[in-house]
Order: C-alpha cells, then sequence, then structure tokens
C-alpha cells in the first residue's frame, strides 16, 4: 500500500513538518480549512484507525495535547477540531491512518458540521452487545 | 469543574456503558448521529484536549482502534468518524474532554462535514513558528 503519505513519510514528498518522532509525524495540510491546520499520522502504515496496532495509535494519543497547543498558540483561535475520518463513505481520501487537528477562527474559517441527532429506542441491546464484544476481543498490538 | 461526564464517572447518573479501564470510558452517545455512535472519555476532568496529561491522551489513543472495530462490527459500517471537539466555537457542548466515534450508514446517517479549503501562501513561516513552540514545550504529564 503506497499513498502519498507513505511517500512524505519516505522522504520523496516534501511537507511542512512541525513534528517527528519515533511513531509519529506532523505537518501542515496542504489545503488547510485554515491556516495552522495539521495532519497527525503514524510511521505504520495502515489505512483506517481500526487497522492501527494499540502502540501507535496510544502513540499518536500521547502528542495530540501538545500539538494541539501549538496550535492554539500559533493561530489564536478559540476553539478547534480534532477529525479522524475512516472510509471514503466517511470523507476519507488518502487511505493512510491521519487526525485532522483543525482550529476554529473568529472569522468562521475551520471545520464545518452538520449535527442531525435522533433517539436510539435500541441503546440497551445495542450497548449489551458492544460490551460482549469488546469483552471477547483480544487487544492488538 | 463539574459536569454531566464527571457525574456520570461518579455514578450519579446513568450511561449506557460499553468499555471502561483505569483511565477512560465509553459509552452510547444519548442523542447519537447514527445508532453506535459512541463516546469516549478519560477519567482525568479537563474540558479540551490541550489541557489533558501526555498519559490520559496516550490510554486513550491506545483503545480507540478496539472500539472502533465494535462499533464497526456491531453496525455494518462502511465508514465512519472519529471527532473531538474543542470550546463552544468548535461545537463542544460538555466541558470534559470526549472522543465520538460516529459510524457512517448506507442510509446517510452519521456525521456531516462541510469541507472549504483554501491554500495557505505563509505555509513556510507557519510551520517553522510552529517547529519552534513545539521544541521549545515541556511534556505535559
Amino acid at each position: 500500500m503506497s499513498t502519498i503519505f507513505s511517500r512524505i513519510l519516505a522522504g520523496e514528498i516534501p511537507c511542512h513538518r512541525v513534528y517527528e518522532d519515533e511513531h509519529v509525524l506532523a505537518f501542515l495540510d496542504v489545503a488547510p480549512l485554515a491556516p495552522g491546520h495539521l495532519l497527525v499520522i503514524p510511521k505504520e502504515a495502515k489505512a483506517r484507525l481500526d487497522e492501527l496496532s494499540d502502540d501507535a495509535a496510544a502513540a499518536i494519543g500521547r502528542v495530540l495535547p501538545r500539538l494541539c497547543r501549538a496550535v492554539v498558540e500559533e493561530t489564536g483561535a478559540e476553539g478547534y477540531n480534532v477529525l479522524q475520518n475512516n472510509g471514503a463513505a466517511a470523507h476519507q481520501a488518502v487511505m493512510h491512518v491521519h487526525f485532522h487537528i483543525v482550529p476554529k477562527l473568529a472569522d468562521g474559517r475551520g471545520l464545518g458540521l452538520v449535527w442531525n441527532a435522533a433517539t436510539d429506542r435500541e441503546a440497551d441491546a445495542r450497548a449489551a452487545s458492544l460490551r460482549r464484544r469488546l469483552e471477547a476481543a483480544p487487544d492488538a498490538d
């Protein structure tokens, strides 16, 4: 599986790098929703978050707070969204896991959300089923 | 700081719990964008991700892949979005860090995104500034 992000990781394509460690690379999105819009990717080449190892996912989680602080300080944004899309149906364009950090600026630039919530009348059964799946599932490292 | 989520963590308010460990609780959103919409919260009571400890953020990261797998298996969704909002301007309603896992169903239910991207002509300088901020910043554990 080769994507533009694996080519960035291999040094074949340049990026505006802002952070790197053993497991994670963060760089500016080339098509930002607002200036300062960051992408945070694992060095492990997996398309979707459900495929990523627990360790790689933990390494991303660990650096998100400091990356968010840097984006807030840099942009002065009052709010921001962290977004990670999985599958073309959910707006994923590059098939290598990536977290967006998108500042929400006072002029409206940033991520737009459409929020159509509805009650789930089968929530009791659904929660029970999800618990069973999680209790049965091995960790994936 | 008391929020509905700290009251859920304290056991004062019920929830449809699906996963819990030392650092993390996951439960069904009471107003789901689609059935199976999960919330994943740290037990550490912080309003925004930029305030959360590295360890608490890593603990959330570590369990996201398995929680996403459970949601996908449960719902059969082809895609899903992981979203974490910070600040009222960015659609945060409960001031305790929470990650949404929202399945995108074939009938369109799920998270709606509005994606207005534009080139950042000052990306070189912005990346350099962000690098300096990150190099100067201590870890926060």
